[in-house]
């Protein structure tokens, strides 16, 4: 059965796939399965037939059959436990995997969307300017560790897992903010992430989506 | 094999079962596994031997044989994972508990954590008081979407599963602000899982090791 998710229909961030629809179309990509994608807009996002399925009204949902989920962490490990190609086959590994995916959604992306919380919803305060080194302050202690684990390895935890998808999907956000780049490993991890052929794919899916509605 | 975690030697929350060996403690209570607890100075968290575990140099950690976790929601999805009682039988139903599980850890947790970092790094600033009301309105817009999602149910899908350990976890660290009473169904629903004698062996464990240390 081929999933449906949901994306946006005129992305916030211009296509530069940084909405969080693109984690899971990457994730299906890796795992070379098929998807269809419904579209929405923000206002179809806070309507009674999205709100069943997302309760926070957001992007992406995963549809398939019977099954309706959200929360990309667990979209990506839903399909990661259902085809082989993102989770490693030893028990304890895989466990290890779910240390790193954690990792990611609650203790690295928290501190780079905090970040970007303030820029978009506190930058017309008085306080913004003085309390953004604070903000960027923690993001640095976080990168710092993570930096430091990763060293010279190519990728989190020995071959590249969802745990590596949902930890460069998040870096990814900090792309504009100069503070990737502080850390030597960090941005060619990325980098190396991204060259993936299904990140690939994936991007230009979602851009094809975005110059689609900028033709319309 | 029993499995060892580690917590405060001398826990900051003066053992109200705030910190976050409290979640996997009463994970394990909930399966009825035996544990052992390693305790650890805030000093010894910070050197080499716990860094290798945790490169946060934080609480909790898990050793089972070979195997070393950390990220409390990891861990606690690993005992489920290996032991009945934490997650439904249905595969539907189990990827639906993940759903809520990092719904718990990477939605709502995050802008709890958010609030109580300013009370502890900027609560000196001249912008403190001012920006207190918006972080949390933050929080109650998170609480609003989870209090209807709940509504009069008992949990967050069926029976009491590993997410709604993850999110009462979350939510109790709002105890004091006054908040979470401010949702009618959110406050029963904390105490609904407070009461569960898993809960009360693992609350009573972690503070016999507080009272325990100011014995000393």
């Amino acid at each position: 059965m081929i999933p449906t998710i949901t994306a946006f229909k005129n992305a916030p961030d211009r296509g530069r796939g940084l909405a969080r629809d693109m984690r899971v179309r990457w994730a299906l990509e890796e795992v070379e399965q098929p998807y269809q994608v419904r579209l929405l807009t923000f206002s179809e996002m806070k309507q009674p037939a999205h709100l069943a399925l997302q309760p926070f009204g957001q992007i992406p949902t995963y549809e398939e059959g019977d099954l309706a989920l959200f929360e990309s962490g667990a979209i990506i490990l839903h399909i990661a436990q259902r085809h082989a190609g993102l989770l490693p086959q030893d028990q304890n590994a895989r466990a290890r995997a779910m240390t790193w995916m954690f990792t990611a959604a609650g203790t690295i992306e928290p501190v780079i969307v905090e970040r970007e919380t303030a820029q978009y919803s506190e930058s017309d305060k008085d306080w913004f300017a003085q309390r953004q080194p604070l903000v960027d302050e923690r993001v640095r202690a976080h990168l710092t560790i993570l930096s430091r684990h990763l060293g010279n390895a190519d990728w989190l935890d020995g071959d590249f897992s969802a745990a590596d998808l949902v930890m460069v999907s998040a870096l990814l956000r900090l792309k504009s903010s100069g503070i990737l780049e502080e850390f030597p490993n960090l941005s060619p991890y990325t980098t190396r992430a991204a060259s993936r052929p299904a990140y690939q794919r994936a991007f230009a899916a979602q851009l094809a989506v975005f110059k689609g509605a900028q033709a319309c």
